[in-house]
């Protein structure tokens, strides 16, 4: 049976020993942005889970995968024991989001919870913000609930624009650096610029790019460079595409006049 | 964390001071009416925060403001200690309802309590009434939970139209007053006209001007008239633009009879 | 403040001073059958309020009446003491159905507990049976929670129509007898055949007329007859206009031979 | 009174008698295949009604059968004592699911409290996989919650195929094996491929071919088999039908060279 909300520790704040961790948030999004990075560290770093959540607020069913077993949807949290010059880490990722409005609450209450209980010292939530377009050189904004932090931020290459997002950041990676606020704890949200078409890993590359020089850390972005290539190339034949037509568009054009 | 409903007092009804002061609600809806009313008030008056409200009922995001700083949907109550003639006043501003249908109750039931335990003498919330045109000369028209309100409501210009609004009112505006009913508080809901199309400081003008005599504040109308102005030009040139369209169009309607 | 699901007692059922009275349940719905029937008895009889209800689960807003005063949503139920050979009635009415799924079930489960309380012998829900097409003479469909039912309701012209309505009986006036199985009381909903499409009292009136002689009443119909008769005149200028323009059609048809 | 989820146990575990019983669950679903396996069980083995369960997740309505008798929404639990070789039997039918998604989670969590009270030794969900054409041989593929079930199914025809269902098991089929899982409980689902456009009694067949074989059931499969091969008659004709038009079709297509 599980609960409404169901957080599971397998380690304990302190069995995991971690050190006012920073906390990373990675759930899917716009671009699958966050995700994206998230996993990517997850998959690059020496990580140990230390809790998984499952919720009523979670889609009623469960996946199968490439064997034939199943997987009720759930998140999980990760920890890091840094060796080098960056921070501990607890990295939150997973498949989904609440599937209610209630449920988005609830389920940043226990991120939060999960958080005093590590004792962490920042949270930088990741997404995507979706401008509508291609974009060729992506790049990172940011959004605070600390003034302490833009100068920070700025110095590692985030942008700070005018109000944007303007619709607001929604879900998961804005409710928690905003009940963050009302527990004191330093936070910010890193969103990559993209289309909002697809799931866009040059997005999450410049993403990385900037944690990695927030947090010290000294890890590949291969895999995640490797997948930004691919989409590069996918673009490129779009564009080329795009205006093979426009061209051909303008020779019909043209031939209007002589009809 | 929050809670479903979280009602957090900065000043306690002790702590504030007020004598048995009359509460103000104006919340986003109809032409924004009630809301730029009660925001102009807290604007001009001396105002002290007393309550933050958070829910799991407003909508699951935050806002960024200009800087790139966020903020989590909240309502706010503002103490007023009079000086003249006015009574005290307890008003409640925000930029949310409640986006589920229980969770207005909910609410509701929150902003009763509030008053209760500030001994409230009366609650007037604020609001527009949808006509579905253009309005020239906004009015102002009311609804009461006792029947003692009405000679001293019309004689400051409130008008009572034969069970309107027909569909009722909708949201904290109606639900303030009902549940004030039940617990003896005599309470007003002032609704500006409005067309219902556009946010109108032309018709919160109306209702400020009411309230104004209702209250016998002594403040400055100047930033609201000076909106409604604005407005009132673009509403000219709206009529304009129709009028040349009409006749234009019945240019067009006389040469049929020469086609 | 309102709780969920609000029942407030005006009379305690010993104050109320029944004796194994019959509940009748009112509520709107399909052609507004049952609910025209309800307040019917409620206006006609000599009753007394005991029971106000109010609901998270009812719309969140309040209506106006006619001089401007406002009304929360409620249900309300009526005592009735009989004099003659009828038993003592307790007559559920209201303006609203619980308008979320779970709703129905939590308003259902309070009718019930009031039902014991004041330990009523039987429960007739009262409803409308929409078959899609104009009905001149309606009769009474019947569904029972107890076979015991059966020859008393058809001896009083209730008809059981092979698992009639094959949709089942949604909200109050199905779940009412569903419940009242589950505790032991017999029950049955009574509906009148109507057409679906507009408030019927042609239909109410089949639904008294049997419900009179099921509980001996000895009441005047007057006022639901007139309304009927009414309605009947509608209904006749509305066939003879079908017919009309049969006809118009039809010497359409005819003249395309000719074309 | 029901309770959100209201579990009334006719006959305890211990009453029931069972032996570590195999749990099956056959509700409607994707061409009500586990519904109509689980059911024939019920129909053709000399099973005892030892749980009923009611909830507020369930449509808010009551059926009526032919009598006129009316039967709220709920689901039965029913207890098979083996004889021979086959273990005990503990099938869970009826006629509805959750209408919501949060209800999922609460029922799937009651039936596997319900599970745990018998001490289930194995879960079987039975439900349909929708492949989106007429499958004249349909067959049954699985997914666990546990690897050491694998061979034993395969060994009865199971089949797995790389990750399907790509959707994943929606509803209690999944949830309850899913939540199995956390309780280490050895589940399967088993699918058979259906059309996923119409009750389909010929897959439902397939199904329970597989069941009588991992559960050395000695039963008569012969009222399932009747409805089987009426449908095969059915998609005969279909495909008749079908084959006929694209023979004129093609005709249709022929004859446009002449025109």
């Amino acid at each position: 049976m599980i609960e409404r909300v169901d957080v599971r520790y397998i380690k304990t704040p302190k069995q995991a020993g971690l050190e006012n961790p920073v906390m990373i948030e990675g759930l899917p999004g716009i671009g699958h942005v966050g995700k994206l990075v998230a996993d990517h560290l997850v998959k690059v770093l020496e990580v140990e889970k230390v809790v998984e959540l499952y919720s009523h607020h979670f889609p009623p069913q469960v996946m199968v995968d490439e064997k034939g077993i199943v997987k009720l949807p759930k998140n999980e949290i990760y920890a890091y024991r840094a060796e080098g010059q960056s921070p501990d880490l607890l990295i939150l990722v997973g498949d989904y989001q609440s599937i209610s409005n209630e449920g988005h609450f609830e389920l940043a209450n226990a991120y939060i919870k999960i958080a005093k209980d590590f004792e962490v010292s920042r949270i930088y939530t990741l997404g995507g913000y979706g401008v509508g377009k291609l974009i060729e050189e992506p790049y990172v904004i940011g959004a605070v609930n600390d003034e302490t932090l833009f100068e920070e931020l700025k110095r590692h290459g985030v942008k700070f624009e005018n109000g944007e997002p303007a619709g607001g950041i929604i879900g998961a990676a804005g409710l928690i650096i905003g009940l963050a606020m009302l527990e004191g704890i330093p936070s910010a949200c890193l969103m990559g610029t993209t289309s909002g078409y697809m799931v866009d890993p040059k997005s999450a590359k410049a993403v990385l790019d900037v944690l990695i020089k927030l947090l010290n850390l000294e890890i590949s972005v291969e895999d995640l460079e490797e997948r930004a290539k691919e989409m590069e190339r996918l673009i490129s034949q779009i564009k080329e595409m795009q205006e093979a037509q426009m061209v051909q568009f303008k020779g019909d054009e043209d031939l209007r006049y002589f009809r």
